[in-house]
């Protein structure tokens, strides 16, 4: 094989065997979550038709998004022209694939294709690696696993609740210390549109609203302002800066400031359900923050969107979600509703690694390993070995005769706990010598116990 | 949201939840196994740089990897009468990222970055998918899962005798029928290849080789002499079509064959050691073939070559592998070598799936659906909901109130074995009716007592 040079693609990752074990764990973990809470696997491609992807997830995305050149001579019929009108016009014509850019999308591809056959409520569950050529920073990659559950089919708040809840009792039991859920409408935030001069877009005027939390309020004003906003305008919706503390003082200032908006009040009214549902279920006081400046950088929300973070650690959301609407394939088809959670995998992994709040040690290690110190010695211990494998413990040689020494920090550094040595003596006696590297105490056992004591 | 035009990318597949829990199964015994015999697990990116990838997978693996077009202007810098000069030239300069080919070559770039710090041998497992723009057919997919176990760093065959055995434990514990494991050497190989004239290029000969299983004797020498091969050469080759039937017989006949060549006589002595080490293993009767025309698609292969195949199904092989080496990353290091095993689970599944030995069900499915007949009974259902959940139990509330035998019917398809209806009675007597589908027998349980049946 040639030289390689051995570098890996900006803003991915290799995961040893911790990685993979503590990654794991947390998915473990959710995934039983959302079992038990009635969500089924689901699993679609990486590789996904443009034509599907394109349009869903705003300009960003479409910038974002890795695009796939198309097999073969992906040239022949194309215009030779092109290539000078620039790359956005030649993309089009030889890159007609892409990288899955979140598990939304291809659900609803999914939905529309299997809606005859599927049983609604659909509930799904899906833990896969999505892509966005994003800059790399903290706990942000270029491929990295989101945790999806959606209930796709049915309009009532109750899918709303059921999914707060269990997003409380995924970081609850996770114990992730400090996380809120910010909780907002899409009516609520069309409400605060009507407040402002219909000049300026409504998806520029969210975006940038949606800096609050992070920025602050003289931030979020200074661009609203350089975005074209009037003082009179931004007088008008100040008052989302400066809410009361509790949820039910919050909806009341919010109810007062939005009279004029029907859309407004409705939202309102059913982030009021959602609280309520939460409240008969037993659950009154979860950690939820109404945030009317909560819009999340997708922009197919159509109801409630909510987003999960911890002011433990300096990071963006560990997750997120909301309420969409999709069309169906055919023209003049009834629209399907689904509202769904987003789990960062990589995020929270990153958040609990800070935290120090991860499993320390990895998967199952090695039960066993025998020492190999000559050709009689390997022979016998490739004979045991046969059979420790076939009662299910987890063993190996050293591949080579060797030192006995080199083969003892080999089995040290591997952290195996219990060590076998066939010199002359045992093969003699038909007994096999077990080390516990731990103590340094060894002892004679047969086959049998050996196995008995380790099975 | 848009419109979907809801198409899956050519040669890949959605997995519904039945399916997803089959290849879990699978993937899970496989896992376990590889655990069993001392592997760790890793897993790498689906993006790679080309520099990486290139080179290693001979033409039809250049014509067949998957290029990421590079993110934003892709065409800044590059000169504009590139497009002329034919798209292999425009490729080299718009994507210089890649879909995962394999995870042999992934992990050879791992090991070379991370050789100072890792312990050999090193023995990793890795169950990811890769990706290769082939013609799609049965059993054959353009994403599909590799599941893959390597030994690096060790040149001693009782590595290959350890991954035959475990690959044959595989296939016996799996249960598939008449499956056979071929196996060659690249020195054999090199040493037939010393019989036929040089002006014939060895892949090429190795290519036309490989074919001999399934097309068959009269196939390969028209093809051979097709490709330039003389008679006379194709007369010195011609005995390993006609092979006596036992590893033994064909060990001495294959070694009077190639007295000659020094070369083809250690690939001879190296395969009788790796069958004596089965023996010493105490496992002498593996369904081992030795198959002298057996090449695999991949030109890396430096010594032991082998493929797992079944006649139970028409369908290529389920998995194989063989020993590499690989060159370190600075001028005049030493190489690296490693012997591994790639299970097909698309393969393999799709075997499973034709004979019939899938397991039926699903994941564990939901325990109880709670009905919704009006606002109060939704309200205690939804109290009821959070103590299930809270004890572990599966459970989901039917999400709006709806007539009872829409309700029933919903539960049925999904197979749900318990339903509590909560009727005006049920909730002024403080008792659940609990009724078994199966049977349709219904009976009144307090929550606690339901908990307990159910835990």
């Amino acid at each position: 094989m040639k030289t390689l040079k051995p570098t890996l693609v900006k803003g991915t990752r290799d995961f040893n065997t911790l990685q993979v074990s503590n990654r794991q764990y947390i998915a473990d973990i959710i995934q039983n979550l959302y079992v038990r809470y009635g969500f089924s696997p689901l699993e679609t491609p990486a590789l996904e038709n443009i034509s599907t992807l394109s349009g869903q997830y705003g300009q960003e995305g479409e910038q974002l998004m890795f695009r796939v050149l198309n097999s073969g001579d992906f040239l022949a019929g194309v215009d030779p022209d092109a290539m000078h009108k620039g790359y956005k016009s030649l993309t089009a014509q030889i890159a007609d694939k892409g990288l899955r850019y979140d598990l939304t999308v291809p659900l609803m591809r999914y939905v529309a294709t299997h809606r005859h056959k599927l049983l609604f409520p659909f509930k799904r569950y899906q833990i896969q690696p999505v892509w966005r050529a994003d800059r790399p920073q903290k706990g942000r990659y270029r491929e990295f696993y989101q945790c999806d559950a959606d209930v796709v089919g049915t309009p009532t708040l109750v899918s709303e609740a059921e999914i707060l809840a269990m997003t409380y009792q995924l970081f609850a039991h996770l114990g992730i210390p400090d996380f809120v859920i910010q909780l907002n409408h899409r009516a609520i935030l069309n409400g605060l549109m009507s407040h402002v001069a219909d000049k300026v877009q409504a998806t520029t005027f969210f975006t940038i609203l949606d800096k609050f939390d992070k920025s602050g309020q003289a931030h979020v004003e200074a661009e609203l302002l350089r975005a074209g906003f009037s003082a009179e305008a931004l007088a008008q919706i100040q008052f989302i800066f400066n809410l009361p503390p509790t949820n039910a003082a919050k909806l009341a200032t919010l109810q007062q400031h939005l009279q004029a908006s029907e859309e407004g009040l409705r939202g309102l009214q059913e982030l009021q359900k959602v609280l309520d549902y939460l409240s008969v279920m037993g659950l009154p006081s979860l950690p939820i923050s109404l945030t009317p400046t909560l819009a999340r950088g997708l922009s197919y929300y159509t109801g409630t969107i909510f987003e999960i973070k911890t002011a433990a650690v300096s990071m963006g959301s560990l997750g997120g979600g909301g309420r969409y609407n999709y069309i169906g394939i055919k023209e003049g088809a009834p629209s399907i509703t689904g509202v769904g959670l987003s789990i960062g995998l990589d995020r929270l992994y990153a958040a609990m690694d800070t935290l120090d709040m991860l499993p320390e040690r990895g998967p199952a290690p090695l039960q066993v390993m025998l020492t190999n110190l000559d050709p009689a010695s390997e022979a016998r211990g490739l004979r045991i070995l046969t059979s420790l494998r076939a009662a299910g413990v987890r063993s190996e040689i050293y591949p080579v005769p060797s030192k006995l020494r080199q083969q003892m920090s080999y089995a040290n550094k591997k952290r195996i706990p219990f060590v076998i040595i066939i010199g002359d003596t045992e093969r003699a006696a038909h007994q096999l010598s077990v080390k516990e590297m731990r103590t340094g105490f060894q002892k004679q056992y047969t086959l049998r116990e050996l196995i008995d004591m380790l099975t």
